[in-house]
Parts: structure tokens; sequence; C-alpha cells
């Protein structure tokens, strides 16, 4: 059946001559049935842990676009959640968090992942793949290690995650425990969004460019291959989507170094030239930037033009380079398509 | 004399077995006689407009650091304010300009930059000229029209300078005026500070990284290419460092096709990757976090070492990857010095 969902015959390292396409946060706020379902819960954390609202904003985006994959719909930081750290999001102020700032705090969170807390996470997942058609992938996913702790150490997004890389300067002993116990919880969180249906993995390191050399060796990289590899002695049938946002010179040893199937690029990376440096047996996910599918018409048709020429020959998987954004116009996104889709 | 001048000696070519050093935002708000300075102007903007007390912060961490180079204290927005776009700092809020939204704007804006409102930049490099130890470079600097323009555009900066991204796909025609005007600004202004007496140059592009592959080359690359080029005619022997940051795949076509002599490097950038990568004749600047910089001790020590030999064999000179933060201890700076100079 897998075989049948183009998606996964990409990441199976077949080159589809109609490349299949998502988009990062396509289920959101640029759709105004998103808007319509996110009023029926009190807290976007409540709509997280709504199983039936989750799988059907999960769904909306396919109902609309018949996009090639669903993804979940949650967010990276329900993971320090069911650790026990208290998250809320202001609306549109973003996640704030009791912030970790020393050994106690962090001996105050659980030692193991709560999965009873993340049941409606397994339980959406398990609505939306009884729904989904028989042709489109469902993605489970989770925040990478780094990118997860630079919100649990700040308690906020930042510009640059500073407070998060002070503190690993500063305190590496408790910021490795840290990042340990977020690897163990990916690892067991991630095998039951499989086991509940999800047909592969995005693992989002959204400030990994964030980090100095060696610091992105030890919190970024280092942390994703063994996650993967972990997942690999469970579910060696996975596809696995690693995106290091900002990784730049060192998408190529990311690439080889974490073992993953596939590599998400982001905005800033030429299609060619990641080409050229990245493993020929990874596949290649990506790039639109999000500000041209606002833009829409020439632009947008030079931007598509461009990547598809990039990726020419090689197994790729259309995507934004970054989370779709809340005013992107819905005729652009048809357009997009249109592009992508000659034939339909 | 120049051959004198560590800094010049490796941007000609030399590998010193003791690195040059000198460090992004080196005059400014760790510094307590900056402070001090500070009070005495009105505003930030009159601080760069008056030669005296520019020239006294410019050489402060001269006085106190001994750093290879002065690099002349000012912003890069003195060129929008030159071209008659009203720029304001307010205390703590970052720069203040009045957007630049349409043709109109554009167009009541100076036709050539009013060099004539620079003269405070100029007679300020001739007081710190005259004031500098012999062996102490001075650079001048601007930054590069892609950065200029998404501050002209935003009106202030932003996460990721959405607002100028979104403008040039929608108006390439307004926002390519807007960048041959920087760029002929840019040429007569870096002109003039080299007339004044500036060793060498700067070219600071904040935020090349930013952009798409392709508006990364016609925006962030193409007009630093042509500044460069344009001064090689008036200058031949001022040596010019491009500081493309976050440009990380793009780093090494970046040096070869502007022809800088120099590209400074930003926090991200793996020393021994950006060698291997970057044609052999372009000196490498930078890259120490930071972050590492204010924790001190053995992360810095750690750091340190592992830029050194990154770089070794090869004409470096040290750096940060990113402007020096205000919270940065003194104490630091001097155990940086101190690494890098074990004889002094």
């Amino acid at each position: 059946m897998a075989a049948n969902k183009p998606l996964l015959r990409v990441l199976n390292g077949e080159a589809l001559s109609t490349t299949p396409v998502w988009l990062m946060r396509q289920a959101g706020r640029y759709l105004t049935e998103y808007k319509q379902t996110r009023l029926k819960a009190r807290s976007f954390l409540d709509l997280c842990y709504n199983p039936k609202l989750a799988a059907e904003v999960t769904l909306q985006p396919i109902r609309r676009f018949h996009f090639d994959a669903a993804i979940i719909f949650s967010d990276i930081l329900v993971v320090p959640d069911a650790f026990g750290q208290k998250v809320d999001f202001e609306s549109g102020e973003g996640p704030r968090l009791q912030p970790i700032i020393g050994a106690d705090d962090l001996k105050a969170l659980r030692e193991t992942i709560d999965l009873d807390h993340l049941s409606p996470v397994f339980e959406a997942i398990q609505l939306v793949k009884q729904a989904l058609p028989a042709k489109t992938a469902l993605i489970g996913f989770c925040g990478a290690p780094w990118t997860v702790a630079s919100y649990m150490i700040a308690g906020r997004g930042t510009p640059d995650q500073a407070p998060a890389r002070l503190f690993a300067y500063r305190n590496p002993d408790i910021f490795a425990a840290l990042i340990e116990r977020l690897i163990e919880g990916s690892v067991v969180y991630l095998s039951r969004q499989i086991e509940a249906g999800a047909d592969c993995i995005q693992i989002f390191d959204s400030w990994a460019g964030a980090l100095a050399p060696a610091e992105f060796e030890r919190w970024a990289l280092d942390p994703v291959r063994r996650i993967i590899a972990a997942l690999r002695i469970r579910h060696p049938r996975t596809k696995i989507i690693a995106f290091p946002r900002g990784a730049g010179l060192a998408l190529a040893g990311y690439a080889a170094q974490t073992g993953t199937d596939a590599l998400g690029l982001d905005t800033s990376v030429d299609p060619a030239s990641a080409a050229a440096v990245i493993p020929s047996n990874v596949v290649l996910q990506g790039n639109l930037d999000p500000l041209a599918l606002i833009a829409g018409g020439e632009p947008l048709g030079e931007a598509v033009a461009k990547i598809q020429a990039g990726f020419r020959g090689r197994p790729h998987i259309f995507n934004l380079g970054h989370g779709i954004l809340p005013e992107t116009p819905l005729d652009n996104v048809e357009a997009l398509l249109a592009l992508l889709r000659p034939e339909a």
C-alpha cells in the first residue's frame, strides 16, 4: 500500500516526474477553516490535545489542496509539556514556558516522557489515518532536542536562541542531561506515532543554524543521529526527514553523519549546490521561499522553475523552505499546485 | 608603512603566527568608557556625526586592548540618512526609518548620496588616523546594499527582513533602482573613507542569509561585486573584507564571484569546512561565537583553539562571528587576547 503513496516512493529513492508536495505548517492560520476550528478550542494546546479537532485541522489542507502528505497537527512543545514543564501559548505572542535556569529546574521535571499525556496525539494520528486518501502519506514529527531545549531554557522564542547557547557553554553537564532526556523522550514519542499510523517522520531543528560548529555537532547533529539510529532498530522501514534549518556549509556532513533518509532544505539553500554536495542517496525536500508564495505571479513561477531545475533527476519532495505564513493567499497555493501538477 | 601593520600583511596574503585580531562592534556598550562618552551626545546619530566623539570611541578599544585594527565608529544607516531618508535610533529599540513603501518614496530621496552630510565621518577618520599606533590598521565600512535597503523598506530591523524580501518580489524594478543608488552611493562613500585614511574596508551584509538563492545572487552578491570592482579602479591597493552573514553553502561562490580580498565568516561556519571550499587566495576572518566570549573560561579556550586549528596555515584575521555583546565581561576580552598573544 505504502508503495502507492508518491511521497513514500520518493523517500524510498524514486525520482518522480510529478514531484510530491506538502507545505510546512499547511494546517494553519492561512486557512479560513482552520481559524473556525481553532475557535472551538480554549487554547492552542487544547487544540493539539483534542484528537477530533486535531484530526480535523490536519485533514483540512488535504481536502482543499490534495497535498501528497498530511502532517499531524501538533506542536514541538508538547514534549516539554509531557516532561512536566509548564507550556502556554499566549495569543499572538508565541510560546511561554517556565524557563530552566539551573539543575533544580531539570530535577523538577519528569525523568521520562509521559506518553499518556501525549495519547491524544496518537489518537489524532489514528483518526487521520482512517480518513486520509490512499495516496496521501501521514507524517509524524517532533522537534530536535536542541531546538526543543532552546525553548525550555529561554522560556520562549528569541532571535537567535542566545539564552540556551549561553546556558550550554556555562552548564554543559546540565545541558547534556537535558538533551539526553529529550533524545530518549523523542525516540519513544516518535515510535508511538509510527505505531499509531505515521508513515514517516520529520524532525524539525529550526534553530540548528544558531549554533557554532562544535556545538552544532554536539547538540544538533549527534542527538538527531542517535534518535535516527534508535528508530531504525524499532521501525527499520520508516523513513525519516531531518530539517536542520540554517545548517549551511554543514549540510552535507549532517546528512552523512545523521544517516537521515531525507534532508529538508531551508529557503537560503541553492538546490543545485545542495544536490552537488549532499550524498546522492539522501532525498532532498524543499525549498520555496514562503514570501515568493505570498507574492505569487511571476516571482512564484520563477522560483518554482528554479527549484524544479535544481533538483531535476534527483528524488525530490516539494515543500517550502520554512513554514507557510498566515497572510498567504489561498489562490497562490492553488497556483503553486497548478505549476507542480500541470496534468491534473 | 602599511607593510608593518599585521592586519594589512594578512590581507596581503601572509599567514602570521600571531593572528591579528579585532572585534566587530569593539567600540561599544561593553566598554564603560564608551557609555560615558555616549552621554555627551544627544542621540546615537549625533555621536556618529560628531568627529571628536566618534574618533574618541573608535580609539577607546585600541587604548584598552591594543587590537590590530580600529574600525571607524559609525552606523550602516548613515547612508540612508545621507540619501535624505529620516533615520532615528530610539534608545533600546534599534533604528527607525520612514519606510519606503512605493516608487514615490524612492523619488522623494536624493538621486545621489550627500557626501557633505557624511563629512563628519571623514573628519573622524582623519582624527583617528593621526592618533593610531603605527601598527594599528584603520578600517572603513558600509552596509551592503541589500542589508541597508532591507532597513529602508521595513523602517526597522525584523527577524528575517521579510518586508524587504516581499517588496523585492512584488516591485523588482523599484527595488533594483534602490539597490542601484546604494551601489553608487556606497562606492563614493567608501572612496572618501579611503581618501580620508581608511587602510582597508569591510562591507557588512548582515542579512545576506535571509535571501533565497536567486535573490541572494541578485541583491547581495552582485551589488557587492560591483562595489568591489568600482573600488578596485579607484583604489587598487585597498583591501576589502566582505561579511555576508548566513551565506552558508553560497560562501565559496560568493568569495569567487565578488572578487573580495577577504571573507568574514559568521559564528555558524566551521573553519576547516570554510578553508576547504573557499579559494585559497581569499583571506578568512572570524569567527568566535560572541556567547563563548561572554561565557569565558574553558568554553572560550576550547572555541579559540578550534578556530586556530581550523585556520592554521592560512592567512587569518581573528574576529567574532557577529558583533560583541554589551554584557561581555572585559576580563574575558583580556583572556581572549592572552590566548591569541601568548608571547605578549
